[in-house]
């Protein structure tokens, strides 16, 4: 049955992002699976919302506005200005719509992987962070955050979350509060 | 009337914080007469609210907590948690009941000094400004500061808010979301 919905996936999958985008894909399945067993997560979850995380990633502006139409996906005024924090939420109601996933935990991951937010589960951690480290990212400090990932999930994410929010600051782009508050909740529970 | 108000708060404050301070507040007024002169603003409200700015800077956290408790001021768990954010908040409940101001533009203005907010008045982001680049700071990047706020209001203050998040983080300190959503607002703003 999952393997069933892992093939249709990967078939819409092939036909819907680009082929360099699906090798990135694979990459964060594959990450995915190593940070659930690493860290005891259902491995089969993680393999769905990494799969599907960017699903929605090359979609044109114009396709996503249809998706929130048509899905009544629920957004904000930040993710409206800085759209390239919308796929996430978009590829989340696909999944649940075209593909009747009803896991709430692999929907918020594949969700929340563009921002992250405050009281992440294990899974959307793991599919946040895999996103970074998967072995086809290359960028100053991914080795790292890899090494960091390797020992403490929560202090790898606290780490991309603040990776993320010196990134986004240096190319004048808006900020997802979700991000700083993740930042700050993850800061407090390290710190006490 | 206003004179006699000046005198009060001057003299009050000489007891109040360090010398080291208080040469710092007066720097905050010259920098914020500047400012107010530059940008059409009251240079009265302008002097006053630097005044008082850092009043409760030098404060213990329990007289912080004392006024917290007294004054009946408004909070949150981040500046709780955060207590260095707390000193504006106090100093603008002080300016209110001790010394009897009423202007909410001079009490805003001080209260909001720490974090900065969306919807800043001209009057609180020439006292958010001012304090970071009076002529006794001494910073990487505080002349190219200096020079922006020569130049344009709104550009200097989103300069100072991106440092002051850079920074925040860097230090491994919590970042209060208002630091953000100031941010956030005036880039949505010079980009509009």
């Amino acid at each position: 049955m999952e393997n069933q919905l892992i093939t249709k996936i990967e078939e819409r999958l092939k036909v819907t992002i680009n082929p360099k985008r699906y090798r990135h894909t694979l990459g964060v399945v594959k990450a995915s699976i190593y940070l659930a067993e690493k860290y005891h997560e259902d491995t089969m979850n993680a393999k769905i919302a990494a799969l599907l995380h960017d699903f929605a990633k090359d979609y044109t502006r114009q396709q996503l506005m249809e998706c929130v139409r048509t899905y009544g996906v629920v957004t904000d005024n930040i993710i409206m200005e800085a759209h390239e924090l919308l796929h996430g939420k978009v590829a989340a109601s696909i999944a649940k719509i075209e593909f009747n996933i009803n896991n709430e935990n692999i929907l918020n991951a594949i969700e929340n992987h563009t921002t992250g937010r405050e009281g992440m589960s294990k899974l959307e951690k793991i599919i946040y962070l895999a996103d970074f480290i998967e072995e086809g990212r290359n960028y100053p400090g991914v080795n790292e955050l890899r090494k960091i990932a390797a020992e403490d999930l929560d202090k790898a994410v606290l780490q991309a979350l603040n990776n993320t929010i010196i990134y986004v600051l240096s190319i004048e782009k808006l900020l997802h509060p979700n991000t700083l508050y993740a930042r700050n909740e993850l800061l407090l529970k390290m710190k006490s």
